[in-house]
């Protein structure tokens, strides 16, 4: 594995190497398997290879790189990451939630196997990053092992990304107001990738001004990812996205678009990644892949 | 807190002594609060405090203790262990799954705040667990902590609990034979079961012969609760177990009894007691709540 980035790298190159690193990882983490476990086994791994682009552990990776550490290093805690989001995709599709039946053009987990053990697989998937966060490298600290788990664990809990989905499920059919869409944004969407952020400089032992300046950018970074999404469910049609057009405002969810409009939102998403390409400005070219990965919250087109 | 059990204590009085700490412990990790978080956190209190017996976390207590350890530094974990339990009866409860509208006499979660504040409320305590598994006493070399993370995620998840879960689930309206049952209680009940005796042992600087006999002990004790757990099934009213009697065997349960009959089950479980007792037979006096929590399993009655 590459230790550090060149220059050159493209972001499609960099995410293509970073993505085939983190895919083998899990592959290995979660081999497929007979026995009495091969079902929940199938059914973990049918979301976890259902076409994620691996935001988080690739964002995990960049911050440890960027602060001349090794990606490797951070391979458990970023595939850990993928799992907790990968547990709230199935759990945010169940009937009682959102009631998807497709997510990136597939059917649902529930729908592949059935809700009982949709709910199983993501709470094994869950489980799974702990135990995943537990095997720390050698050459990392346990303290700054526990550490990274009290902080993903925060951001994954109540006070983080489930108490955005409760928002969320309560927002549905109901006005809300911008105070409400910036809570969900920032709790259910936000927090993990800043957290994914904050676990590769942690990992690879980053200062607290390290850390304050690569939390600054994971903040912008995760809100402007999340506003891009909106707009993509307003804008894309269903090829692309693999999930019914609009099928947001069709419920009333709560976005960007639908409270300041189309221009106001990306506009607001371009102030967010120039504002991330400034808190990490003092980084130098290691932190190239960062930089790519901000500007391409910009131009997403999935 | 009293650091050991004298020896004239009585089981009642042990139990009411810890289940005191604990649920004082448990209310100052999850305080009421206001605002957004008011609704996801009375969901996560309703089901932690519905009377649970406080088993997992009074086993590990008496673990650390009986290896001359303190209760108090086994706290968190204690709390964690609860914690995890509690979301996994939330979401065993479920329509989904075994679809009970009572437990402990009570509404079940999603009977309450409906499944999808359920499903977000079991995420949420196992999230908070590993929370409190990250906070270590000064005292707990950070290995140590890293380690009872580890051996948690395994017990816990789809090679243990919800394995088990998963098994149950597809045992229901099937014919299963004594492996298939052994299985699904090995894996849904023994398993976090001995995982909070070692996690009580380990935290209180147990070596590994210390850790042996208190794992058997675990396995043994564990199956145990499991059998006497069927046999009330099968023979307390509903008042005394707050759900429907017998709805084990009405929906074609994988239990002991159905499989080999009340008697051989209440013989089998006496075995495992006498063998718990064994397993422990050189520890001191300070094991003494042990083996008083090991005989209770065959005078359970609620």
């Amino acid at each position: 594995m590459e230790g550090v980035a060149s220059l050159s790298i493209s972001l499609d190159e960099y995410r293509e190497e970073k993505k085939r690193v983190v895919d083998r990882a899990l592959d290995g983490y979660l081999p497929e398997q007979g026995g009495m476990s091969s079902e929940i086994l199938g059914a973990m791994r049918y979301s976890l290879f259902a076409g994620g682009k691996r935001l988080r552990p690739i964002l995990c990776m960049a911050s440890a790189e960027a602060l001349g550490g090794s990606a490797e290093i951070v391979l458990p805690a970023a595939c850990a990451l993928e799992m907790i989001h990968t547990y709230s995709l199935i759990h945010d599709d169940l009937p009682a939630m959102d009631d998807d039946d497709y997510r990136r053009g597939k059917p649902t987990n529930h729908k592949m196997f059935g809700e009982g053990i949709a709910i199983l697989a993501g709470d094994a998937l869950l489980t799974e990053a702990f135990y995943l966060l537990s095997m720390t490298h050698p050459r990392v600290s346990p303290e700054t092992g526990l550490t990274v788990i009290r902080e993903i664990a925060t951001a994954a809990g109540f006070q983080g990304m489930v108490g955005g989905q409760v928002a969320d499920l309560r927002a549905e059919g109901e006005a809300v107001d911008m105070e409400r869409v910036r809570f969900i944004h920032t709790h259910k969407t936000q927090a993990l990738i800043t957290v994914s952020i904050r676990a590769g400089a942690l990992l690879a032992g980053g200062g607290s001004d390290d850390l304050d300046a690569l939390s600054a950018y994971g903040d912008k970074v995760g809100l402007a990812f999340q506003i891009a999404d909106d707009l993509l469910n307003v804008e894309s049609s269903r090829a692309v996205l693999g999930k019914d057009v609009g099928s947001d405002k069709g419920r009333g969810k709560a976005t960007y678009p639908a409270l300041i409009g189309i221009d106001r939102s990306r506009t607001e998403m371009r102030r967010l990644v120039e504002g991330a390409l400034a808190d990490i400005d003092r980084f130098d070219k290691k932190a190239e892949p960062l930089r790519l990965i901000a500007r391409f919250m910009a131009e997403r087109k999935s």
